[in-house]
């Protein structure tokens, strides 16, 4: 979203028609119009959440952010970007404003007796469970990994940006494996691990393994990862439940692309006060996850999961449909064999 | 050493005339020859010690590698390579047995209190203090991190080799934090870690980082790390301590290149039940510590860092003898600034 200060922060990169009356209220509007056109269970926003340097105060910024999210009374969920820090609060400051507001699912870190020393703040896991009365009440049967993916190195040799740390993947690799052993437990044991998707800010450097051959959407700029690559693809990878990935910061990039299984998706340039490219609409990634029919007429497990992009134009268009997984028999896509980088 | 059965067990890649005398008992000799011309303090046997699917009986062809370390009563440490499982011990069953060697500091792995949950077996961390009697005397002067980089990937869709885990990178990382702090700490307070080397079977994706004019060796094979990267470069780069780290795994590449501050070295292809190169000498690298000498006639910290090879041939000939690292009056290399994979 980019939030500065509101009404009195312009936008950035629209057109020349559009600059008198563009700010940080067209930023609202949008997530309003995407609240009311898709209705959706729960809202992610994935990092850069404010843009701190234009926001004076940190805390009244947010406020303003999420407040779509909030007077909705949707679940909401946020991560850190890389320009959150940037106003009055660190970072730390603003993960634990988020988790105090209304209606969030937003977790500063998992109990200390589950990661004790993980880096960054903001690395949770949130799992969705089965339909009542079904026998997937009582398991997650779609496990949503939300990660901090730090602001810039701290490393003097590497320049750039910051990176998922070995703390953050042993947690999220152990995570998984509880999960996905509870998953294939009674009641309904599962043959393998229910799917899961990451949402985390900045892409990862196999998001460069694509060409306008086999992505959905466009690539109209670098991909902004860390100068070095600090292994989470391969450690998702070899965790073998997620089944896709969700990142902001690059903001006129919004493809989706597949390796070895693995979907690494742009989310969508949103936010007004933010570059962008002019004439080229804002836009927001929705995903749906479609539960089977059991026999009994009840519901089951995550059958599919899809995705398409809402343009904020008119009628809030609809682009880039495409379906991201479906559940096999064997409850495993079909391998592909691919190296990464 | 890729040991097999003894003097039964044939040479590969050697000259016409010398493959009728030639069998893993010429490693054995090249190992007691390395110590009487080194007279070395530490011995370290990086992986695919035994050569398993020739080995008839693991227990036996262990002892026998290892038998020139046990009788010079030097002390000694191994860690594991691809090939050590494949005769009658399991890989946590070759680790085992190695523990229990006389003379070896080789351990299973770390305490189950720091590192309950390690992937692999043969990942631990040995100190090696200052002079007795000296203000080092009770510290960790240089530390050695032993790995286990595994086998074959066992993910359908990664080809190829094993990678360091997320577990691994987590306990070194907190290793070298804890030793950093000690290091730190009085008495002689620190400005920074002491150095630290890494040693580890399968190169990692970055030793692909180098051609002829930037490394002192040669190169006469491709990399063979594993087809994804597990991060353990930038694990490393972030905990700032490792100077230069060891592996085996690729028989007739040998050189040392040095990327983003850390040289990336190969120890040298030394078994000869082992493919080469005919005419192409056996060879294994020397690491030298020297430490800095006070004020006070007393030892210090570690100064520097050297390498060189010798070669199994006639004179056990010296080659590419080169600085690795030295000790900058603010205790740190001078920084590099060059990004990685």
């Amino acid at each position: 979203m980019h939030y500065g200060n509101g009404k009195t922060t312009p936008c950035e990169d629209v057109l020349p028609n559009q600059i008198s009356t563009c700010s940080d209220l067209n930023t609202t509007a949008f997530v309003d119009r995407m609240i009311r056109v898709e209705n959706p269970d729960l809202i992610i926003f994935t990092g850069d959440n404010i843009y701190g340097f234009d926001a004076t105060d940190a805390e009244k910024s947010l406020n303003s952010a999420f407040a779509p999210a909030i007077r909705s009374n949707l679940s909401w969920a946020a991560i850190l970007g890389n320009h959150d820090q940037e106003s009055t609060l660190s970072r730390e400051g603003v993960m634990r404003h988020i988790v105090r507001m209304r209606h969030t699912l937003s977790q500063l870190n998992p109990p200390v007796s589950d990661a004790p020393d993980i880096d960054g703040f903001g690395n949770y896991n949130l799992q969705i469970r089965g339909v009542e009365a079904s026998k997937f009440e009582n398991k997650s049967a779609l496990n949503l990994y939300l990660l901090d993916s730090g602001d810039y190195s701290t490393v003097s040799s590497i320049p750039g940006y910051g990176w998922i740390k070995p703390s953050q993947q042993f947690w999220f690799q152990q995570t998984s494996l509880k999960l996905k052993n509870a998953y294939m437990k009674k009641p309904q044991p599962q043959k393998d691990s229910a799917p899961g998707l990451a949402y985390f800010h900045i892409p990862l450097p196999e998001f460069a393994s694509f060409d306008s051959t086999n992505f959905t959407g466009v690539k109209q700029e670098g991909i902004s990862s860390p100068s070095i690559n600090s292994g989470f693809f391969t450690t998702m990878l070899e965790a073998g439940d997620v089944k896709a990935v969700f990142t902001g910061h690059d903001h006129v990039n919004d493809f989706c692309g597949v390796l070895s299984g693995i979907n690494l998706c742009y989310a969508g340039g949103f936010g007004y006060h933010a570059y962008g490219k002019a004439g080229w609409d804002r836009r927001a990634r929705v995903v749906l996850a479609t539960l089977e029919k059991t026999e009994k007429k009840s519901w089951g497990a995550v059958k599919s999961i899809r995705t398409w992009k809402r343009l904020d134009d008119q009628h809030l268009t609809t682009i880039d449909s495409q379906v991201l997984w479906t559940k096999t028999s064997s409850g495993r896509r079909r391998k592909r064999i691919q190296s990464g980088l």
